[in-house]
């Protein structure tokens, strides 16, 4: 069974995650698994192959019409559907964060910051470092646009924790969807091009999100990616041909920086 | 004076907003337009020249530490700053729409639908229509790939708008943040190279929601963009040159279509 494919919902109440293991996957699970541990909630998941397109069957564009994961039924409130990982994330915080340990009161400013930084991720961050990828863009143009701009985007990140240790929340900020949203992305940031060296404080921030429990059986749900940065450099460090292969990407990347005349700068 | 660049913010009370003749700056001035509409409430706002990097100057970033437009900055709130659309748009609705006119009881499920849409605007239609404008893709994979990758998201939304008249709310919904959030998108789509022609349901809602006194004047805020399809079309009306040059463009753009075998589909 385990290559079989999910064709509809399986639970009865709680909550359903329709997920893969993808950087905008992650943000779901890791926020269950973390409500999981602050108020014993359960929830149920399933691993939808978007190799396979199962994305796309009817099943699940009636939950998502945007046939993309990561995608939730709350099966406890009239089986409600929510797609979009801020809708989702901004949704359980409401609903299943009673004492905002998460998130914040929905009226309050650091709410609204928070929400600042999860769009920055949303409409910055994910959608840049997904064109990253040079699967998705095998053009020289292409591959140093996408990772210039998540350079970008990563020295915006690294300023804004120069004086504190989480995204959003009052003095040096606290654990928060803000931080989540994030978490994926910054995870498979060397996968992406992107040298995370660069960036201290995003790395130290990354260091100390990882270190939570629920966060690392977050990034268990469906499956640890093969690309993420732990997971990547194991490889790199025991496997020489991909050691090699990586480099040769680098330099490739090198190469299109100058035939474009890309600088960092940011913001 | 009219060339001189703002330097730092001018009001003492109210909405500040720092935006641009852009996509994503219509949708803070629609918002505002219509609040002044519904509840009589004046803003500010100063152009930010984007061609002149304004919007990377330090008064700027201190508003909005990622270097964008549009912000705003709320002087009856201990001038509180927000960046990023869509936050921008929720901060609004949540703060100065009391009697939720252009959104939903915060809790409800029509915010969270509402709320969904709003990230899939700046997640995926806002990001991929930005990268479909040529002058940032010249390649032709880049093209067919952020063109055909806008025609899907497209596609989403004339079959979610098949039965209704607007993007959240019940019944056939009602005019929204949701609708502001992705007018301004849908208002350059020629341009961007998208047969608007395949989408009548999309084209219909734009109409409706052009026919807005508040949103005419949204869209004028600074000032209406030549980009936008109604001056767009009115030049190639009138102009055989650019008429030539951007039938040119789509005999190119259909070029690069069958280059990669792009074949729409949605979603």
């Amino acid at each position: 069974m385990a290559d079989s494919e999910p064709t509809g919902l399986i639970a009865k109440k709680g909550i359903e995650l329709l997920t893969f293991g993808t950087p905008n996957g992650y943000k779901a699970s890791i926020l269950l698994e973390e409500l999981k541990e602050a108020y014993g909630r359960e929830y149920t998941w399933q691993s939808v192959n978007i190799m396979k397109n199962t994305q796309k069957e009817p099943w699940f564009t009636a939950v998502c019409p945007n046939g993309r994961i990561p995608a939730i039924v709350d099966h406890d409130r009239g089986d409600f559907a929510v797609f979009e990982g801020i809708a989702i994330l901004s949704y359980l915080a409401r609903h299943y964060d009673p004492d905002h340990k998460l998130s914040f009161p929905v009226d309050s400013d650091d709410y609204s910051v928070c929400e600042q930084w999860m769009g920055w991720q949303h409409g910055g961050l994910g959608p840049m470092q997904g064109q990253a990828n040079h699967m998705f863009n095998p053009t020289p143009y292409g591959a140093q646009r996408y990772v210039g701009e998540s350079e970008r985007l990563y020295g915006v990140l690294d300023k804004r924790l120069g004086d504190r240790d989480f995204v959003a929340g009052p003095g040096r900020g606290w654990f928060s969807i803000a931080d989540i949203s994030m978490l994926g992305w910054a995870a498979m940031c060397v996968f992406s091009g992107v040298d995370i060296g660069m960036f201290p404080h995003v790395k130290a921030w990354l260091d100390r999100c990882l270190e939570r429990p629920a966060v690392k059986r977050g990034f268990a749900v469906p499956n640890e990616a093969s690309f993420n940065n732990g997971p990547l450099l194991e490889k790199l460090a025991k496997d020489p041909e991909a050691r090699q292969k990586f480099d040769e990407e680098r330099k490739y990347l090198q190469e299109c920086k100058e035939k474009y005349g890309y600088k960092y700068s940011s913001p």
